[in-house]
């Protein structure tokens, strides 16, 4: 079996702290494969990760292990954890970052099982204060992957950490919602969903002072330069400019609000 | 045999989409290889990511299949290609980002061979209007690397797009031609081929209102901040500063032209 | 055996060079794991180089064959070396990026054997004058990862090239030391090391003509915001913005003086 580990976290790439996570792995796990799903997540932004792997794991296969370090509390109480969602692994702080995740695992009905990591053997022999990505969630990853289970690695809980995260809210004319999102691209993901919308029914689309009329398909059929609302890879109602960034032409933030006029 | 897949997309780093793809691709042939080669290709631009192939591929061994998305018409009729070029692969778009890699293949007397992706059986099972690296592209890249034969991923065709690149020209006492490209170093490549040129009858480079006298071998060769003439590590004559950015130095854009005189 | 090579450059992403050494060592060594450490150090600066290697060594396994092409002096006379140190392997030009590695594998009593790259039938069939890790150092980790013995792939010698680093002083009251690295998160990293501090014993730190009084165990216990002096993951004290920039803060640059000052 060749198990897969991904990595999310706000290391960024320029320090060598993914590689020394991958040399933790290996050293476990030699033969695991190990994808970067992003190393940077605006630093201690656990929401952005929250959306970020919400939308990358439906594409992994079963047995995954998401390694997902976004930590503002490193050092502090706040506990290890490990997962199986579904049938894919969560290693990580307990901040919350799976809540999108899990909301969906069960939405589908499938299980999802929480341990505290509280048996240090399954970590490094040594653990600092300040890089537990190194030191406890690597090695578990690793641990994971070469097939643990999960039990073995800590004591069941059942109350890990939730984020309160905006939804979008019915409005007279159609749903208010907000900015969740600016990608690579400029493009500006939003938090109302295509099941919040038939398509054939948008009448505007209004954010940072601008109307937009109706929606488009995909980008290629309007012309470059246009600003345009579409329903974005993940399902997500997203505004951009084609063959441009939206965010940049209106000067969006994540947190700014967006409202949905119906016909 | 574990096959090689390389991925070059304009996606950046930061999104977890190229995670994603890697993920799809090991949902299909979990032994596979996976090897980024950029995901900082300038959003959009076809060229760029034509010479990034053109420099690449002949460092990967046969049966290597590079994906490439670069894709302005995502969404749009483009279509969807895969093809054998020499004894590599090549999956994405059709959207002439093969033409460099094509035109030295049938240089070498090399055979090449292209399919239109119109088989929905080899994608994902729901294919999105934006994001086809992921729903189409990997996909189809997991089976070739998985041993899947070419012609069984759609029907063959014989007129891939090619772009209309600029190629240097003959001028009164040497070559005339232009900046193709700006690297991390700050070095500016250009057109202009080391079989363009004997080394020893290079009497001045000029560009950006600049004249370089004669050719060096190699950077170390000259003090630091020294602007240089060299034939680059591709083959093509480049521009440099010794330990510095060129193109910062001479303000150089990709299409500034370039013209050498020879003694 | 599953070998791992590790490759830390300042070849930047963008580019594809980093993918083409992939694609070299696949070529010698099909089974082999590869993880980027950084390609993201500052370009030419040996220095960092060698922080980071020396961080992220001691986290891989034996035979672990890291690949560091930091190489100002590109195609001049500085040799290619080859190196064991310890139970692991070291490629790359002759610049002293080993310094602080090999000071480490000698303190703590392993050995450490160097070889001269003298033996083109290791190295790809050409050889450019300005990318050696491509044409020299990618195929020689290759070979190594793929078994083949450091003996055989040059002529021993004993004389590598060390960096004449600067080490921390005893001052009146505590210790003189200065600034040698700043990271993603803005953390900034002294050469002062955790052998040099008794804890409780710190009075002040003194940088960037700001006084810090005594030393958090880690950032999570003080609020956002505060400056705080700790140890670092790598044993090293650091100065950190609890969830902010310290060197944006203090304007710190690499070089900076810090002093310590005991009770």
């Amino acid at each position: 079996m060749m198990n897969i580990v991904s990595l999310l976290t706000d290391f960024g790439l320029k320090d060598g702290n993914v590689g020394v996570m991958k040399g933790v792995i290996w050293s476990i796990a030699p033969q695991v494969q190990i994808s970067d799903l992003s190393h940077l997540i605006q630093p201690q932004n656990v929401r952005e990760a929250a959306l970020i792997l919400l939308r990358s794991a439906p594409y992994f296969p079963p047995g995954t292990v998401h390694v997902v370090v976004v930590d503002p509390g490193v050092g502090t109480a706040r506990r290890p954890i490990a997962a199986r969602l579904g049938e894919q692994y969560f290693v990580g702080p307990d901040n919350g970052v799976i809540t999108l995740w899990l909301e969906r695992v069960e939405s589908q009905g499938e299980k999802a099982q929480f341990v505290h990591l509280d048996r240090p053997e399954f970590w490094l022999a040594e653990v600092s204060h300040v890089f537990h990505g190194r030191d406890i969630f690597a090695p578990v990853g690793g641990h994971l992957a070469a097939g643990v289970p999960l039990e073995s690695l800590g004591s069941l809980i059942d109350d890990p950490l939730r984020l309160d995260l905006p939804i979008p809210m019915r409005s007279e004319g159609g749903w208010r919602g907000e900015v969740i999102h600016l990608d690579h691209f400029g493009n500006i993901s939003t938090n109302i969903r295509q099941e919040h919308l038939k398509q054939d029914q948008v009448a505007t689309v209004r954010l940072c002072g601008v109307n937009i009329d109706g929606m488009a398909h995909t980008f290629g059929e309007r012309p470059p330069g246009e600003l345009v609302a579409l329903i974005g890879s993940t399902g997500n109602l997203i505004v951009s400019v084609v063959n441009g960034s939206a965010f940049q032409r209106l000067d969006a933030k994540v947190g700014d609000p967006v409202e949905v006029r119906l016909v």
